[in-house]
């Protein structure tokens, strides 16, 4: 059997075995994404390892989420981003300071080194916005003001994150500079003020950008093309590509096409998002945790991971009450590919061992798997308590254009 | 700049790349997709080389063909492909037999040794059914009778082909043996049957197969799974994917499904389909063609991969009356993206040399750009002798239900 045929057969394991996995757990009444992350599982090499990690199957994850997050940026308008700026900051912020002091403090404490300590810190750190965006989009709460606070915040929290492993890094190379860090940041605001700002005024003017060519019958290849493009962009400048998609996704969904474009997305976002989630399941390595140390440390790396990330995020959405800040808390909690993939990255450096890794890939998987069956009920009681409390205008609630959603099972 | 962001870039810039060489020949009236094919040739090594060929551009490559196949196996009917069996199977093997010789007897007269001769032959061979039934398409034709029968001679014509390739490697490793080809066409027949008649079977007793799953609010991921299981499986047998996708497509396209599946399809494919074109493109080496001898040798044999497989063709489809088989023989000339896998393959088993490969790929690129020009005129002439000599009654003309696309541009 030649490569082609091999990745093929790979596809269509992991498509198959992540939507048996929804199949079920929608039957169930779960979460369906818990079900194709399992799928990935058990297709995957930990389990009956028809299913590979390689450079092909990433490609197609990361293309899934790349899709997810411009799905997520069409649905999210930017003046409703700007008036929970603040919240979003303080949810990042703290969110991201909170589980690394954490890391941190732990890793010295057990006898870590500095590179374990920073490495094992970072990937505590960031927040994988596709996990919760995905469940939040199923619920119909993405455009609520706590929806909106924890995408702005995913946001800000994956450019600290990416600062902070850039220090990492440069202390496991041995050529730590703050310098490098802060001219990440600065490059970082810089990318995403300009595509926002720049972008939204282009589309503004010339309306007809999207429609005019005419090898499109549709804005579907147009917004391809931006979406594509600033992913790649993103990704040059040394953010996450999908910070890109997402960016591409707001200054698309500011034109009139954005319902013509979300219709189009749809069916190739449906093909591509199981993807992602399989290949996120695929990565669990039972064999590396097969023992009891490893248990134990799994279960302590995890419980610092959600407590720290929660209380973090929940103080910084204190403004807007103990129910909305409950639900952005849980909502933080999925470190997901991001986790990984840093924990990756300390691995090829020799700042942590595999076993270590193995841990922190099955924190990242855990903190994915027992976020989404919670979020339902917390959307439910943050909802209600903006009922009573209501000052945000109809936009708060779940009755806009993306209410259309709401009755879709998670 | 990582692996993953290069690979994100490439994306974007052959996509964009086609989508500009479509532009531009949509709004000079030529065919859309030989602007495609030329988008990549600029994009990719032979000029800017913004874009490279490799695994993962391959991979998106080989996904745009197998959704294009699918697409033409949901329009084509089992029935109407059965009535024209005969007559396909004459194109067919007449398009194989000639070229074949042609390319043989050329290779022994220039002094080539058996495994250059045999492979030379073998390029000359197969058509790449994905050029053709894409303008088809475009044009409306693909339900025409005419259309019916280059779609079915090209599968024979791949099967075919496949059987030859057999011989060629065994040859070039000096293990031929006849009874691997034959039990290889044994095992495609037996294959592409068991699809079909299994197939539509299963689908007409059980037409909820695909709309039963929960998992699917709509037919397409069900719709995706088997096209992916039936391109791999196709591939395991030693068949092309894209049989395995379009034998997909016409089982699916059997069900009562066939037209929310449709709708649904084409956007995933309108977004994969460019990185075929734009692939096909890319491979052309200009500085391998950079000198008169390897000029004349490109002119040579692309008169004689369009002379042998154009009269072989047109004889075989003669008792279709003469407009219909001057279509069918000019429809079954692009080699396309099946010359150049030949000629690789050739190339390293070391059969050809680097200069030939080049030349073979030219040929392969040339008999695909010639085509889509002339095929409109050609549809016309045919469609107007039918409507002057029908007995085939109302699925002869283009007025069916694909009629609609009859106004697209090409």
């Amino acid at each position: 059997m030649d490569h082609a045929t091999g990745i093929l057969l790979q596809l269509f394991a992991i498509l198959l075995a992540a939507k048996i996995g929804n199949e079920i757990f929608r039957r169930l009444g779960q979460p369906t994404v818990v079900g194709e992350i399992l799928g990935g599982v058990i297709a995957g090499p930990a389990v009956l390892g028809v299913y590979e990690v390689n450079a092909e199957t990433e490609l197609f994850a990361e293309i899934g989420v790349v899709l997810l997050l411009f799905q997520v940026g069409l649905e999210t308008r930017l003046h409703d981003l700007m008036r929970v700026g603040g919240s979003a900051l303080a949810v990042g912020v703290l969110g991201v300071i909170l589980p690394f002091a954490g890391g941190y403090v732990a890793a010295e404490l057990v006898g870590g080194d500095l590179p374990l300590a920073i490495f094992l810190a970072a990937a505590l750190t960031a927040t994988s916005v596709g996990i919760t965006s995905n469940v939040l989009r199923d619920l119909g709460a993405l455009s609520t003001r706590s929806g909106r606070i924890i995408v702005g915040a995913a946001v800000i929290d994956d450019v600290l994150a990416i600062m902070i492993l850039s220090v990492a890094s440069g202390v496991a190379a041995g050529s730590f500079a703050i310098g490098n860090a802060l001219s990440l940041l600065v490059v970082a605001v810089l990318f995403i003020a300009a595509v926002l700002v720049g972008g939204t005024r282009i589309l503004s003017r010339r309306r007809s950008l999207l429609t005019d060519p005419q090898f499109a019958d549709t804005p579907l290849l147009p917004g391809m093309i931006i979406m594509l493009g600033l992913a790649a962009l993103a990704s040059v400048v040394g953010l996450a590509a999908i910070i890109g998609a997402f960016l591409a996704g707001m200054v698309v969904g500011e034109s009139s096409e954005r319902h013509a474009l979300e219709a189009e997305v749809a069916p190739v976002a449906a093909f591509f998002t199981p993807f992602f989630f399989g290949f996120i399941g695929a990565q669990v390595d039972l064999a590396g945790l097969a023992n009891v140390d490893s248990l134990v440390l799994l279960a302590a790396i995890t419980s610092l991971a959600v407590g720290t990330k929660f209380i973090g995020a929940f103080v910084g959405a204190l403004s807007q009450g103990r129910a909305r800040a409950a639900l952005i808390g849980w909502g933080m909690v999925p470190r997901g590919e991001v986790g990984i993939v840093v924990a990756g990255l300390g691995l090829s450096s020799g700042a942590i061992e595999s076993e270590i890794y193995s841990v922190v890939v099955g924190m990242a998987i855990i903190t994915t798997l027992i976020v989404p069956p919670l979020l339902p009920v917390l959307v439910r009681r943050a909802e209600l308590s903006a009922e009573e409390d209501s000052d945000d205008g109809p936009s708060a609630g779940t009755e806009d254009d993306d209410g259309r959603r709401a009755e879709t099972p998670v």
